[in-house]
């Protein structure tokens, strides 16, 4: 029909502490996992639902490092790209079917995933996600605060993570009964409507 | 009946963007300025109502260089302290009946203040806000995340803003039709049951 096929589109899923911390400054999430022990049983804040959505993750090495110690492995079948500049080996079974390294630029990623029709695309970890909005390539934020202050440790929006203002539109904030608070943002283009 | 009189009451009031910056890094506040035009008109986000229940304001001093510009006058009647080590000459007859300047610590002042029978101290400004988290003085907070990300600007909860972790129990998050989400929590003490 002549129409530009449309960018996949890129999504943030991720948890902060309320002074918007993802992890301790060594990489820790014992916090989190203290938090998560809170949650009612069979709840998962929408996790299952949002990845059944995803077509391909990108992270970066550290979030690697750190998901690829769970047990049980939380992605399944969806693939996976780590950006990192250094050669990766990898350990188990679902990480050679699913994972793959690459040192591209966020904008060469997500072209070269459109290209293979990749519709959606899960974007996680501090530095990755700063590095895509920076590229102006994230679409939709879904961030979970847990009821916790750390007063250190990696921001999930670093300083200087974008360099003008990113407007966004809310989406939709829902409260557990186990204190997480949930909100979903859509990022705002220019020649949107000034509204949300 | 032999009670110790009970400390007085320390809340924070105050809005952010989703990334966690209460101005930018020179003091303005032109995107929350930007981001109020949208309000529903006679909406105040809980403020008149909060404010009902303050006896009296703690600020550091660059807040009162900018609460002092504006026009109307937001607090009415309520006693403000201004926390500096300078001296300060008071402009308006407003400032005149209701501002007065300390240069104590944070544990001086609530104690002064309880002692007074104060109830409710209203604790704004970033700085100010972080020195009392840090002397674990502050018992409440509402947060209200306005839909833009910033990139760079003064951080609500800086860095070392409190040594150790400071469980927070969740009280109530309501979402605006204009986008702006609020969030109540209580700061919850050792010896509390491990539960929301």
């Amino acid at each position: 029909m002549g129409t530009a096929v449309q960018r996949a589109k890129c999504s943030v899923f991720i948890a902060t502490s309320l002074d918007g911390f993802i992890s301790r400054l060594d990489g820790s999430i014992d916090w989190l996992d203290k938090a998560n022990k809170d949650i009612t049983p069979g709840e998962d804040c929408g996790f299952r639902e949002f990845m059944s959505t995803v077509d391909v993750m990108v992270m970066g090495r550290n979030t690697f490092e750190q998901v690829r110690t769970l047990d049980p492995w939380l992605y399944g079948t969806t693939p996976i790209i780590v950006i990192t500049s250094r050669p990766e080996s990898f350990n188990t079974t679902e990480e050679r079917d699913t994972v793959s390294v690459s040192g591209d630029s966020p904008e060469a990623i997500v072209e070269r995933l459109t290209a293979q029709g990749k519709r959606h695309v899960y974007v996680d970890g501090g530095l990755t996600i700063q590095s895509f909005l920076a590229a102006d390539l994230i679409d939709e934020l879904i961030i979970t605060t847990i009821p916790v202050l750390l007063g250190a440790g990696r921001p999930l929006f670093g300083g200087g993570a974008c360099v003008r203002d990113i407007p966004l539109a809310h989406v939709a904030t829902r409260a557990f009964d186990f204190g997480f608070v949930q909100s979903k943002y859509r990022v705002r283009r220019e020649g949107e409507e000034d509204s949300t």
